[in-house]
């Protein structure tokens, strides 16, 4: 799942969505997507206990997690052990017997590049090692370097102040702040109540409490402009190094771990040459570095030897999403194609097990549990493991565009996050017509409780009789509200049905979500087993209906100006 | 609070306490301390006032927290860190007005030793930094060394098959572990029921579910058995490096953090020649030590490159305690003290800011209060901040020997710890009969919810009325059961008064206590205020009693013998 500083991805995402204009593409017939569809699903019983029986007792989800996430580690866009997963993730879907696995390029992403080894310490006025890493893509230090700190807080910083006084220090850039206790439990499930909440659909005025969406992007505009100009002046004086603190997450699962997603880059496009940061920072945990800060905020002048060893390992990288297929069998159907996907790649801090290891391997684990069966399916499957995701949902938005739909973008600020921007008509291609849906799973390593419909209403009875069957295994929930912050996003933005599972929370949001807490130890192996059943179910289910999956109606720009011009001037006595 | 490995050593110290024979001393007349108490005690409440709005409002325990914590860092006892933090705490409350501040020799300890810098990185199959530092006494290695892992699980190593693989490796000494979700908050306060649970005193074979210490300490020897017996196996192959993992603190408070206290040493004594480990040694955060063991589990080769840089600062280090007062103005009483102290020494993990640098700011701010109030006390009070508590109490226990008392015991097994081992008769001193009582607080941060009387049956009433007024802070309860694991027990030991306060939980057993996580970040400050209040209070309390506190009966073992002798044979028809 990514991350916007500042904004919570899922509810700028979710919302972002919605007012896409999009253009029907001119079709000859009523296609099944856009046609009626049956109330009552015919659904195979036999094949939900074959499934089960498969994924919840010769499951191999644990050695997938284990291969993946300890046995690669962590997977940074563009880095050597990225193009590893790929690697690995091709060979294994075709030992168990996928075909076509390939690598797709997505396109162009920026530099490769790998941590080698960072640490830092006190070295007065009390010799202290200091948990660190390394900001991704930042450069190496000229080895150990050892400097005196000068630490800066944005919210009272005097850049003319700062001018000079730098070079060849380190700097602390980032206020010190509390660390909360941990009052409530970090780990959780979703109660019965919280589920059931999560099926009403509000009508007054959208979900109560959801934020301001322009106005939290217009702060977060305005921030990074600042957080630009302050770092203009400490970049000008060439520090030694520049060190973050760890950011937040509530509730005191931000104490004692370091994340190092967006909020660790100095910079928008970090891993572009325009983007790149000439300077080697690292991001460090909050306990650390308060205790720096506080030292100088007492006068104490304090020196750190640091060491950021990394390397770039290429440049104008390009990125690949890993892609196999099981053919379907009904010569009908078999060009038709049912997705499922999660992405491979992740930040650095720990090795990427929950975000998203978990997705990744409980989508090979539901393929290889329908591929194990044996059975035919009629449409054919297909999985799709993404990169680029954490830094904009490249991967799949690169596979959507080359496979699915492309919009004409008119020119726009670039200071506004694609998503935010105006759209222009979408140009959508053969292939638009029968991808039949994909679906996602990337909230960490709970077990899945039930689906967003992403305010498909026609899917949300189909689904509701798919998860019957599944209540004992604590499937229960469809919501028709929109998720965002994944993959599945780049699905529903062109007009094809797209889903993210309801997790389980667990501790992916308080505590492993981007941090060094996210390794193989956070995985729950009944949970992510129960994941790759439901999933697998879903995608047999799909492949086997009479009719593709419903799809929302298709918004064309002008049947709305037409919309509002019917009711102008219907008012008595209204001037125009 | 120090711990002993595999036994909380609040139940350890508790109970092994009791059972002590301690020979009186002949004194002419009756002592007050064994003479009738006053069922009403004559407290000042203008006094109260006093103390609270000095307290309460000027208070300096964060000044002192931040200055000791931050501004001096780790205390190991025997090292230069602890040497400063001696001077230090001798300076300021030389400057806060106390008189007589000096520094008292409590014995030789053994070597001086400080961290300098610890780094570890996995070199293949993935660069990965790695937190860990160095085993408190740990030996350099001789820079940074890379070498192959062995992974040791000691319930299933085969020495036999060991013996010759290790030369040169880097061993992972140590099971690897699960890490428990945090399913419930790892801070807490104690409600009202579990205060009110304190208070009852079980008569009937003794607290339920308490453990056998006589079984826990019988398991921990053979344990420790094992334990040397394969660590000599591993040492005979000189490896480069050894490291173990971080200790388990349950309830998923173990997790992400890197606990260096007992269990982080290779040997008993590690501070000593006789007991130093000639191999370099680290602990490392569980979730990098479970990744390189399961890698090799699933035969996967590992290198790391680690780099312990560590210090001796000496040998036959005698340790010191932190001794001042606020001499008593009273003729017939000032000879007599009160005393009141907390332990300076940490582990090094964090900068001993909950343990036990919460008890002795505490205690620094509580003398600040009353020396601030400029009021004449009858008795003198003595702050004493001792050394070497970690390692078994030594600074108190020293002190109350020079000082106080001595046992003479009977030669004893060395594997059995002190406090278990018989007592010969105590050999008592002139100022035994002077010590008034003896005040500590070492349970981290929490505010004051009481006080143990560690079975002092006479004290309870006293307390009792003592803390009436201070209901509103939240001080409630006198439970009259043993608490242990810290320096009150080395007055108690003698026969003397000596108390521990009850104190918030808080997440010092979870999470702070001997850990990286145990910084000035988790110092509550309206805790410590109120804790330095009530400590006050009790100081002065002390101080202006017409009578010295009671103080529990001094057992004979001859009387014991006699009791004995009168019941035999008082069954009819008993066969001798």
């Amino acid at each position: 799942m990514f991350f916007v500083r500042g904004v919570a991805a899922s509810f700028v995402l979710a919302s972002a969505v919605v007012p896409l204009a999009i253009a029907q593409k001119h079709v000859d017939k009523v296609p099944s997507y856009y046609g009626a569809q049956p109330a009552t699903e015919d659904i195979d019983l036999t094949m939900y206990s074959r499934i089960r029986e498969e994924g919840l007792k010769h499951s191999h989800v644990m050695e997938f997690g284990g291969a993946l996430s300890d046995g690669i580690g962590p997977r940074l866009t563009g880095s050597p052990n990225m193009a590893k997963a790929n690697a690995w993730t091709r060979d294994t879907l075709t030992k168990i017997g996928l075909e076509n696995a390939h690598l797709e390029d997505w396109g162009e992403f920026g530099m490769g590049w790998q941590q080698i080894n960072t640490w830092a310490r006190m070295v007065g006025p009390d010799p202290e090692p200091l948990w660190c890493q390394a900001a991704p893509w930042s450069p190496s230090t000229k080895g150990p370097v050892t400097g005196e700190l000068v630490y800066i807080d944005p919210a009272t910083a005097d850049a003319a102040k700062l001018k000079g006084t730098m070079t060849g220090k380190i700097v602390l850039l980032g206020a010190m702040r509390p660390t909360p206790d941990i009052t409530e439990p970090l780990f959780k499930r979703y109660t019965d109540a919280e589920l059931k909440e999560m099926e009403s659909y509000p009508t007054a005025g959208g979900r109560p409490g959801a934020p301001n969406i322009q106005q939290l992007m217009a702060d977060r505009v305005r921030m990074q402009a600042q957080r630009a100009a302050l770092l203009k002046v400490v970049l000008a004086d060439n520090p030694a190094a520049i060190i973050q603190p760890s950011r937040d997450s509530g509730g005191g699962g931000g104490t004692g771990v370091i994340f190092d997603d967006n909020g660790a880059n100095l910079s928008r496009n970090a891993q572009s040459r325009e983007g790149a940061v000439n300077v080697p920072s690292a991001v460090m945990m909050i306990e650390h570095y308060n205790r720096l800060a506080r030292l100088i905020t007492n006068h104490v002048p304090v020196s750190v030897e640091i060491n950021i060893e990394t390397k770039f390992t290429g440049d104008h990288e390009h990125g690949f999403d890993t892609v196999a297929e099981i053919p379907g069998t009904d010569p009908k159907l078999k060009n038709e194609v049912v997705m499922v996907g999660g992405h491979l790649d992740s930040w650095i801090s720990g090795t990427g097990a929950t975000d998203n290891g978990a997705g990744s391997i409980v989508a090979m684990e539901a393929v290889r549990i329908l591929k194990a069966l044996n059975v035919p399916m009629r449409r054919t499957i297909r999985i799709a493991l993404w990169s680029g995701e954490e830094e904009g949902l490249f991967g799949s938005g690169g596979y959507v565009k080359q496979h699915f739909g492309t919009f004409n973008d008119p020119p726009s600020d670039p200071n506004v996050p694609a998503f935010l921007r105006a759209h222009g008509p979408l140009t959508t291609t053969k292939e638009w017509e029968t991808l039949d849906a994909y679906y996602n799973l990337d909230n960490g390593t709970g077990k899945v409780r039930g689906v967003y419909t992403q305010e498909n209403w026609a899917i949300g009875p189909i689904f509701k009789q798919w998860i019957a069957p599944l209540a004992d295994l604590g499937v229960s929930t469809i919501s028709y509200r929109n998720t965002g912050g994944t993959d599945h996003l780049s699905y529903d933005a062109v007009g094809l049905p797209g889903f993210q599972f309801i997790q389980d929370p667990m501790d992916y949001e308080t505590r492993t979500h981007h941090s060094d807490m996210d390794t193989y130890d956070r995985l729950h192996q009944a949970d992510l087993e129960q994941a790759a059943v439901v999933e697998a179910i879903f995608l047999y289910n799909t492949s086997q209906r009479e009719a593709m999956m419903p799809r929302k109606p298709f918004p064309h720009p002008e049947t709305d100006k037409a919309r509002s011009a019917a009711i102008e001037g219907i008012y008595p006595g209204a001037v125009k």
